[in-house]
């Protein structure tokens, strides 16, 4: 049969099965759902049905069962029957009782095929539900990845968790494949009036919801006196943009990758200059991504939203914000565009940071709540080379020791606090300072200044002070290393 | 006034006009060109008026043009008029009313601007045309370009010829602009009630086809039963697209420049490992490419056409074949994919090419009709250095003088041709070794043999024949340097 020959070729041409590998096939009782188990079983596909009865139609989803594995057993195909609760699990979740049917059906569909040691499942989406998925995007405004409508291959977790997911986040793994994605609706009922079947038709079809319905008997045929080849030309479009939004992918990728500084906390902060630099169409992809990963659940962004933080972006001053949704905010720092909480101290420190004193033993180690420790040694002058004098790294200072007398702390900036920045000649407010150096906004309450009585020695991560640098009366010199959480001391 | 203000916010995000530039405005004495003309002038910017009578609807058409003078000389802004005979050249064109109409109007405004400095013509387009002109691109599957619909500046050629030009096609480079993209209809009929015009209303209007009315009066309001902001978010959707289509383009570009071997004579030729090491999304554009620069007219570019060639393109074998659109055909060669005439031999030869028998001077140079220039000159064996020995330059032979003693001629190869290739240790057939060379099959037939008396000395570009390499008994040498079209002859 032509049909067969069609759906082999799809499968070859998108690589969605194997020869031999055994498939999960998805099976309603409907016209789509029997076809697609009957086409591969004729590729000879080893194959598993699995029909879920989801408790919302009484006796006659119970018919339908009963009907499925009573054609399994005629077609000799192993077939796994579950029956859930959905109704009562929408309510547990809050959540529609078409989204409860949709995650129980996936995740029915990701159970039965680690039952069998299967990686794949096959559903029966076919090339007139792309048609009706690819308008329904279109008329959401769904953007580029919308456009693209079903995919041949995806991953089973993107539809139990209706969003999109990445190899890393996905436990298992499951390929969701779609065979029938090419074969039009009639081309489907053709097939199962020619096998003799009697598919079982569902009335309340949670896949054909009224939006769906009125796609299909109004808009379309509406649409098919504009363009009589309207569903071969969508399909096209469909397959031609999911390759487009494959390259776009790709960029996207590398251009966060070159972009991103520091993640964590629930906070992303990237390079200004970086994020200036790139097209508008990546800025506004990099945006859009950002808020995806902090907020996974979130499907449509408003449009708004980005073009305004893409003004801010763009030509915001230091400080500027934008509001994105889901209570987040983009803020600009000096050379930094921060992703967070909005209005919470949420910006991350890559260096370590204190929120009151701590008392710093020398020598010996003393370890910060964030799991950053500082470690100071005291060392003859005579073991030192030039190179040190300068402090250049930013979290390595020596010191006079004996200029250190008094006990040595650990603690975060004060109103009035100031010192003498090695190499500038005269005093200034750590305030200024940290202007200066450009030490990002949010991180300044928690950069921690090494402080000796009431004056401060080193403002960790930016500047040593003159006072406390080394000299030619120099005889003994203090060498204070931060380790960062994790790593191994390798002086220790 | 909001819509100023509005207007003004769209110039200076997408840079439409500098302050004092002189713009060209389109005016039809419609409600949508007399508010861009009135909202410039309020704005501060230099305009020009330019209004052409297409010669289609007689004293109607007349009474616009005295309207819109009158109207002009009011407002106090120039205003040149033109009239000329639509109908009469579209027959002349044989296309239809509406192609020549607008063929006429963007040449027309673009000698008003070149008659007055400017460099900037500006259109009416507004939120409601973009809109209807992204629906009508959806439902014929025009694919990421065509979803992009109009865009807030573009080259004035673009919409003259009808297509894509480049920067380097347009001998002028007018730029097109559209300041009301962002402003619906309603906004500008309510502009033009609150001053105070009757705008004339072309009940035949050109941009208003019977498609178009069809997609406003009918299609549109349906969509909005679907989704009430439809037309936000298809404005939203082009803009956003018009971003990632800037993206792809750049991708585009840089794999052709990568993936360009050759291009002359109406055909290119691509790298065939570098074509199929890229993502379908990739090669799917750059035939697309190749085909809109090899047949700059073609709009639409069917489906079928692309996919059967890329299926050739990843999997076929040496001549495999596809059709492409407007008589052009893929071709495989060994190491290339050659896009030309269909059935012609229209490859092309990076190197000098024959089409019969060239006597050649030695001493002395030999011109060929292709405008590649051998140059044959004699040194004694004394001034060679070892590497000469190899003959590892393609377009460089350095030969036994004194073997070459009978006349020497260039020819292009006969059925039963052999030679003696230098390093192969015995004879071989042409054929074959122009095969093992992979030799492009189209152009094995004119590659120039270097024959001595009936004995091939030189497949040019491919290998030296043994019997007249250098060898111990050499006393004089003959060095043969073949010189491109235009480049000068450094040792003469």
């Amino acid at each position: 049969m032509d049909l067969v020959r069609q759906v082999e070729a799809t499968i070859q041409r998108h690589a969605l099965v194997n020869r031999d590998e055994r498939v999960v096939v998805g099976v309603s009782g409907g016209p789509d759902s029997l076809c697609l188990l009957h086409v591969l079983l004729a590729l000879g596909q080893p194959g598993r049905a699995a029909h879920l009865n989801h408790s919302l139609r009484g006796a006659e989803a119970d018919a339908d069962a009963a009907f499925v594995e009573q054609l399994c057993a005629t077609w000799g195909v192993p077939c796994v029957m579950d029956k859930r609760d959905v109704p009562a699990l929408a309510r547990a979740r809050h959540v529609s009782v078409e989204e409860a049917a949709r995650q129980e059906r996936y995740a029915f569909l990701g159970e039965v095929a680690r039952g069998c040691g299967a990686r794949t499942v096959a559903v029966a989406h076919h090339a007139d539900d792309q048609v009706e998925t690819v308008l329904m995007h279109f008329l959401r405004g769904a953007g580029l990845g919308g456009l693209r409508g079903m995919l041949p291959v995806s991953w089973l977790d993107e539809m139990r968790l209706g969003r999109p997911v990445s190899v890393g986040d996905s436990t298992e793994c499951l390929r969701l494949v779609r065979p029938l994605l090419g074969v039009p609706r009639a081309a489907i009922e053709a097939y199962c009036a020619a096998l003799g079947i009697t598919p079982r038709y569902d009335r309340s079809n949670l896949d054909t919801t009224y939006l769906r319905n009125r796609i299909r008997h109004e808009l379309i045929p509406l649409l098919e006196t504009y363009n009589p080849n309207l569903r071969t030309v969508l399909r096209h479009t469909a397959e031609a943009i999911a390759g487009d939004y494959d390259l776009l992918r790709a960029q996207i990728e590398q251009a966060w990758a070159d972009a991103l500084r520091h993640e964590a906390g629930g906070a992303l902060a990237f390079d200004l200059a970086a994020l200036r630099c790139l097209p508008v169409g990546l800025q506004r992809s990099l945006l859009r991504e950002a808020i995806h990963r902090l907020r996974a659940s979130l499907r449509d962004i408003g449009w708004v939203h980005i073009e305004e933080a893409l003004h801010v972006l763009n030509a915001g001053q230091v400080g500027a914000q934008a509001t994105l949704p889901a209570g987040l905010a983009l803020t600009l720092d000096y050379d930094l565009a921060w992703i967070g909480v909005q209005g919470a101290p949420s910006v991350v420190s890559s260096g370590p940071t204190v929120t009151g004193p701590v008392t710093v033993a020398l020598p010996g180690e003393t370890r910060l709540a964030d799991g950053w420790r500082l470690a100071g040694q005291v060392a003859p002058i005579s073991s030192l080379d030039e190179a040190w004098r300068a402090n250049m790294e930013p979290y390595v200072a020596y010191l006079d020791a004996e200029r250190l007398a008094a006990p040595v702390t650990l603690r975060p900036r004060r109103a009035g606090d100031w010192c003498e920045p090695l190499g500038l000649g005269h005093r200034q407010r750590v305030r200024e300072l940290m202007i200066n150096c450009k030490v990002p906004r949010a991180m300044r309450d928690r950069v921690p200044l090494l402080v000796c009585g009431e004056a401060i020695a080193w403002v960790v991560g930016w500047r040593v002070d003159a006072r406390f640098a080394l000299g030619p009366q120099t005889r003994r010199v203090a060498v204070w290393r931060w380790i960062p959480p994790e790593e191994k001391d390798q002086n220790g």
